[in-house]
């Protein structure tokens, strides 16, 4: 018996997810299809919603769209908290970047002047003033700027309430995975199944993250666009009675090297995470807990006390421009949001929208227009 | 409806079991009673068999009791593993104490000179023979030390095939917990349980490591003589592929911090660990797995690219003279068997061939003579 629905998202993840609540919430009939339901990469993630304080030097774009982003994600997550009754955990405490020696205060200083002349806020402050902030941090601490606007987000509270919210919507969940797109004269028809069969539909969103590369139907050089980047990250623990050693999200370089450090409501904090490209491993190495344990205590020396509670890797999908992959590229009905690397939990509100205005026929926001597949789907995908 | 026995042991770590084993085999009806079966202290351990390279000044009571223990576990074992027809992975390559700077070296040098003046057997290796051994070991390494008669065996193999071997020999196992120990006009008479029953019987074995000191019926300074002391270890895997990074067993001491790496069989390589005093915590705390790994990369920088995968925490049972406390203190049929510390594995065939002379009224071996629980019985344990 043929399955036919009016959408159907392939992939579970945050942005999927997202997508086929939204979709669902704007009448369509939506079919996510997710071997997993919940998938690794949002579990793992730090949940940052930092555009600010991860913008870099010739990411105009990007960082006019993750503004966009988070200037989406607060109303978005009350309506998300409000439907499904859920706290995502959102804190708004701001991004404390810290520079452990002169040359990594030399290189913030470097950012941060090139963030404020994109408009952004910036506050420069001496190793005291990041220790009023931040109590236990080490004097050794160069120096440091805050980023008021950069917040977080507990990403497994957050995917969890997104599946209530799909639930909720009515959002027909498939576990199984979508191993091809199906069209016909320049349309869409549907989707073919790992398990064998196919799913019928006029809409087709392929939100498969780093799974993008396995999806048959779509031109060559797009799917080779997508990779995976490997990251590790660590979950620490507050020991009971012990109250939390930090209240803003912390970025620090020491050295060179990047860490952060993520507080969360519920007493733990996030350590992460190292990018590495080496394709689909998922191991967590020793070399990588060291690393990211000795650059947390570097900086934060009462890192040592507090429990390993997890140790967890990932793959972000990145891209070779590091820019997400959102819209269509001229096979009418057929549109991806792929390629977050990073970003991910940050854009899967506006990715959503921008995706349900396609769906709905209207124009998604400006700010998407260098992010659309068609720069990577070569002369296959304009024809 | 009352439950008899032969001879009660209490706790189901290696040393009760090996307690239990030989008991039954020696013809007695036997019950254990544990609350675990396959105690957590044991799953933990590293299981180092290396009287030689533990060796410190002024424990030469403890160093005898320990070779006689070496001595025993082959034959142990090879009988262990005729009647499970399991491998418990004893490996016979040696140990490899290595000092990672002049000052580790010094401090080498003095415990091996002891360690030959016990009569041991010890050669000493400069940086380039050690790499010869061990070929990923750091150029950094000062020198070391092969003690050849140290070896290790795969604790959790070994625990396993102990629970095999007794259930073989038809002991009883009760899934509970002793509370007490039940005596009358001077003779033990059976044990309490948390669960509220009894278990009568004439002869009883304590061998409840940390939970000694909640066992009702003993001598409060015998209880509290036996201490926990928290150790943390890791362990780690190789990638698919990766042939084995090291062959013997690596104690390093780097710039005064010890660190143990064990090979197994099975591509699992320990790192070991942490000494606590910290009541019965038994957390994994950021502080130690970075310390472990940042000491076993000091030696040998390719550990980096293991897989980290498990961390984990026991309990040893530690005396104020780090000796066992092993054998009866006036109470006829009421034996002790716990206070191992770092060795239960190495001596659970020696303690359960004593506890078996006990129980058969022979004399065990002289070398238990200093380990009597009279030691710390006070007043209350000679009446």
């Amino acid at each position: 018996m043929a399955v036919t629905a009016d959408v159907v998202v392939a992939g579970g993840g945050v942005i999927g997810s997202a997508i086929a609540w939204r979709a669902a919430a704007a009448g369509l009939d939506v079919v996510l299809v997710d071997p997993e339901h919940g998938d690794a990469a949002s579990l793992v993630a730090a949940g940052m919603l930092a555009p600010v304080s991860e913008a870099l030097f010739g990411e105009g774009a990007l960082l006019r769209v993750n503004l966009l982003a988070l200037e989406r994600f607060g109303p978005f997550a009350a309506e998300l908290e409000e439907v499904t009754g859920h706290r995502v955990g959102l804190r708004r405490e701001g991004t404390l970047a810290i520079a452990y020696d002169p040359g990594d205060y030399a290189a913030l200083m470097r950012l941060t002047a090139f963030r404020r002349s994109a408009g952004l806020e910036a506050e420069e402050l001496d190793s005291r003033a990041c220790r009023k902030l931040e109590s236990f941090l080490t004097p050794d601490v160069h120096g440091g700027v805050l980023f008021a606007g950069d917040w977080s987000v507990d990403n497994r509270r957050y995917a969890a309430a997104l599946r209530e919210a799909m639930a909720a919507a009515k959002v027909r969940v498939a576990r199984d995975r979508v191993t091809g797109v199906l069209a016909q004269d320049g349309r869409a028809r549907g989707v073919t199944l790992a398990d064998g069969g196919e799913i019928s539909s006029a809409r087709v969103v392929v939100a498969t993250g780093c799974g993008t590369s396995a999806v048959a139907g779509l031109p060559a050089p797009l799917r080779a666009a997508v990779r995976p980047v490997k990251g590790q990250l660590l979950r620490l623990r507050h020991p009971d009675g012990m109250p939390p050693v930090i209240t803003h999200t912390i970025r620090a370089t020491v050295r060179g090297a990047d860490v952060y450090l993520v507080p969360r409501a519920d007493g733990e904090v996030i350590v992460g995470a190292t990018q590495e490209e080496r394709g689909p491993d998922r191991t967590v190495t020793a070399g990588a807990v060291h690393d990211l344990l000795h650059d947390a205590m570097s900086v934060l020396p009462v890192t040592s006390e507090l429990i390993l509670a997890e140790t967890c890797a990932g793959l972000r999908p990145g891209t070779p421009d590091n820019g997400p992959i959102v819209g269509g590229f001229g096979v009418g009905g057929l549109l991806l949001a792929t390629g977050h690397y990073r970003n991910g939990i940050l854009m899967s509100p506006v990715t959503a929208d921008a995706i349900a205005a396609c769906l709905t026929g209207q124009p998604p926001a400006a700010e998407w227009e260098p992010f659309t597949p068609a720069r990577f789907a070569g002369g296959e995908g304009r024809s």
